[in-house]
């Protein structure tokens, strides 16, 4: 017999009635039924409820463990009677009899509990990180993370990708965010940085000649805390691809999202066709450009019906600036003045004066819309607005007014709070879609100069000659994201891969040719050699694997993460080093004073 | 029609003749023959013959490109007269007679030849690396590189294995070189440093229950230049697995191995069941734990037949100490006094006082040994070393002499040599072996202390027992390295999973406890809740890649590999940085003085 095992925990059946079995695994729990003990056997394939009576040579020894240590046990499989079966264990049928027991790894007293994996404060969870996983969630949730990236790997190769691994020691990165910085020992006060993203390394094997690239790809932010991001690493799955439009990168990449989330979706609804909406109508129309699709309200301009109204805020506005409009969004069966009075409080919690609003009700069996706005606009003008709105009676509908630049992301913002507040999300459902058309320049109001938009290697629409005829603020580039159920979860664009246009498009935003070339040097060059007309995207692993497995936070989908402080708790990263250490790298501490 | 390609460049058949093809690719030749152009068109997938004749409208522009230029044509496939098919293209039997052509990206002069492959500086491959990738020989060795990884991740699949990805950004690791550290922003004066394995945390991944683990794991070493690795950063096929033997680790991963080798091979042949050499026999036998067992010398002990001979400078060694031995190295039709002198020759130029032989010739009918040593040992010692070695005329043996712990490396060296002189080395073969029994620990000369020999995280045989009662100096641990035609591919161990049993061994080795707590503190804590017998082990895949491929040198298998001097020449890095990054990370420079 196996040293460790004859069978895993989660192997044995009623075919086994009779069979001496070995098992090796943690003890999940022991019960004491009036001297017969109870014994539940967990590895990482399942559980096995064991018994040992007293009168087996192991009873002593069994009454001595405890829960967490690690046993190789001997005894028989025995049938367990029709009342005792558990029909929720894959081994429900049967219990092993125990006649030896060996300790494989006792345990000091747990730190933190794994049976009924209760709440626990997250420090001790990451410190103690290698107990925290063998709770049953997170166990779960890291295999299916593993399953999740199998896929989205054997969908790429599948299509004809060849997965390259980019350096992780590499010159700083483009992307915008703080470098991690790793000083070289061989070149003194010369340092390497750990990349962003592999952007410029991807398109440099387009120029390679690599035609279909992808990269499971760590990527490394030195950013501040933000709940939405891990610090230090994470993984995106990085796609190149070589003559091709954008309409090909997304007829490549749809399938293959889709086809990750169908796997993995245990069943929930997937998009089937992933509907292509222009950042331009994605703002208006949702407030966001990573619009929740599972919410089914739509916002519409009603501008007009204000226009010249009696409501004078409004009219007043409107008339006194070409900008200014006004957005309706709808809030189905939300006409109760309660709802409505809460929704305005919460516009203000958020910083608004208010949110203006109708109702509408049943008044003698005609449907009239209620409240201050209602009355100040006039029946009429109310009827137009619930008619164009598609509103019915007990439906109500909430206004935003000004420049769209600065209501808008509010406005998205009331429109998830009315979904949230009246039920409208469909929690059981991924909804994909691609926005498209972005701005290739946007104005900083902080710099005041107008910047890159979203990422500045894109090839702007019209190429050169778009950027040196249109105003910059009104081009639209190839760029993309895919978002679903409200987050962004992969971006890309179709790369300008002319060194000329590249220099025009850099100058527009302000940046020297020099700057350019100091930074992208590499990439640079290498479009000066028959650079192909390429693109791609980078999806967001850690995202996605979070919506699949309905987690929360990005600790509950990863291995050891940092804490919101940056720090491994396990490990006991970042820690002091020698100071032999410092000087082989031409390095001083330069401390803050006490 | 697509923009860019209707088919690729390695994708027309006969069968597409009269169709109007789009290709993109890069000029690989431009040929003039007499008006005619010919244009070699290449992409990732192949190459396709293109004409332009005067008569076409694209003719003038065609007379513009320059290789490595990025071309779309457009024309219509002809088939080619018999005389011009080419058998050693796949698109061979055709041509395309080009209408149209639109230059995608127009190329520089060439820094570096692409068509033909000439010998070239690799400061200049280097900085053109995309260049240098487009190059036939190197795009499909990176092609295969992409290739075998995947066979290794699908194996390791196959069997249960699950790939996780553990951290980049962590504490100092163990493995004993010197790691690359990366300040803290957020916490002044600490570090981070790149793992240089995750060892600590595959075993980690055992506590938490995960059972069987594998990565494709990128590790970092900041060590200096050395020939036969990469500086910086490398890939291993990194393995664990719980509650595990030795025995179960050798029969998991044999058939992978084995598996990767036979379906790169290209028809060389591949070891079916690979040998089990202990370390003590592959010293004696090879000279060496990383025997090449293409070479078919094995080394045996002659020590009797020189003890008290006439060899006096042998004789006397014998005489003076026990642990002088005599090794003799058989030398198959090496039996000419030319080879032998030439092999003495040798043996001096490695700093050694010359290398006693023995040849074997033909004296009227009789197998007679010749030379010095044969003279003064005597024709019956002669013979009896003959027959133990089983020599025949025409064959040599050749010796050493001493210590053989002092000896054993040169010995080894002597027997490559042979077998490369007398052409004794299947260059059609990949053999492969297991080493296992290394002994635990080994006499630091330099320090003058026992130290770990190979690994401190593994189990001595015998555990605690062993450790408390054996000379630590002839104690085994289950330690294991896979070797291949001379280069150690793989090794491994069954972990020590015994705070107690390490606590020990870091003991005999002169290591405080507090050390172990220290560096080690994350996994030594994780031993003292329910740990599980563990072992596995760690593959070289960039080793691997480069053996199945028949590169020299890791650059010939390596994406974007850094210059010996750490230097990422294309992209510029190691490189300056701004003071405020420094100040940022609380360090300053501490240059050298100039």
């Amino acid at each position: 017999m196996h040293r460790y095992r004859s069978h895993t925990c989660g192997e044995l059946r009623a075919t086994n009635e009779g069979e001496t079995a070995r098992l090796s695994g943690w003890v999940h729990r022991v019960r004491d039924h009036g001297g017969l003990l109870f014994i539940d056997l967990r590895d990482h394939y399942g559980m096995t409820q064991c018994v040992v009576d007293p009168d087996s040579p192991a009873f002593k020894l069994a009454e001595t463990v405890r829960a967490e240590w690690c046993l190789r046990i001997d005894g028989e499989v025995k049938p367990r009677s029709a009342e005792t079966k558990n029909e929720n264990l894959a081994t429900g049928d049967i219990e092993v009899f125990i006649r030896d027991i060996e300790v494989l790894g006792s345990s000091k007293e747990l730190p933190l509990p794994i049976f009924g994996e209760p709440e626990y404060p997250e420090d001790i969870r990451l410190k103690y990180r290698f107990l925290d996983l063998r709770r049953e969630t997170l166990h779960n949730n890291l295999v299916k993370r593993t399953k999740i990236i199998n896929s989205m790997r054997q969908r790429m190769n599948t299509i004809g990708f060849n997965e390259f691994q980019t350096p992780i020691l590499t010159a700083s990165s483009p992307e915008g965010a703080r470098d991690f910085l790793v000083p070289s020992r061989i070149h003194p006060g010369k340092f390497y940085a750990l990349p962003q993203a592999p952007q410029q390394f991807k398109q440099l094997l387009m120029m390679s000649g690599f035609d279909r690239y992808f990269q499971i790809a760590p990527c490394f932010r030195d950013e501040d805390p933000r709940a939405d991001r891990l610090p230090g690493e994470f993984y995106q799955l990085d796609v190149e691809m070589s003559f091709v439009t954008q309409e090909d990168v997304l007829q490549t990449m749809e399938p293959v999202i889709r086809g990750v989330f169908e796997e993995f979706a245990e069943g929930k609804a997937v998009t089937k066709e992933f509907p292509r909406i222009a950042y331009a109508d994605a703002i208006r129309k949702y407030g966001s450009d990573k619009p929740d699709l599972r919410n089914p309200i739509e916002m519409q301009a009603v501008t007009e019906h204000f226009a010249g109204s009696g409501f004078k805020v409004f009219a007043r506005m409107i008339e006194s600036d070409p900008k200014v409009e006004v957005w309706a969004i709808p809030a189905p069966k939300g006409g109760s003045r309660a709802f409505c009075d809460r929704m305005n409080s919460w516009a203000q919690s958020e910083g608004q004066p208010g949110m203006g609003y109708i109702f509408f009700r049943d008044e003698e069996g005609a449907t009239v819309g209620a409240g201050p706005v209602a009355k100040n606009i006039g029946t009429e003008r109310t009827e137009a607005m619930r008619i164009q709105l598609g509103l019915e009676q007990g439906d109500a509908v909430f206004f935003a007014a000004g420049d769209p630049k600065k209501f808008a992301d509010f406005a998205g913002k009331a429109r998830t709070r009315v979904g949230e507040e009246l039920n409208l999300i469909n929690e059981d459902a991924f909804e994909l879609c691609w926005i498209v058309d972005f701005p290739m320049f946007e104005w900083d109001e902080e710099e005041k100069k107008v910047d890159f938009c979203h990422n500045p290697f894109s090839m702007p629409e019209g190429g050169l000659e778009g950027l040196n005829t249109k105003d910059p603020l009104e081009l639209n580039a190839y760029q993309y994201d895919v978002v679903c159920n409200g987050f962004e979860i992969g971006s890309g664009a179709i790369r300008n891969h002319s060194p000329e246009v590249m220099k025009k498009a850099f100058e527009i935003a302000g940046y020297e040719v020099e700057t350019l070339e100091e930074k992208f040097g590499g990439m640079l060059r290498a479009f000066e050699y028959g650079a192909p007309p390429h693109g791609g995207m980078a999806a967001g692993v850690d995202r996605i694997i979070m919506l699949l497995v309905g987690a929360k936070n990005l600790r509950e989908v990863t291995l050891f993460p940092m804490n919101q402080q940056a720090q491994d708790l396990l490990m006991g990263a970042p820690s002091d080093v020698f100071p032999a250490q410092l000087r082989d790298l031409h390095i001083r501490l330069n401390l803050p004073e006490a």
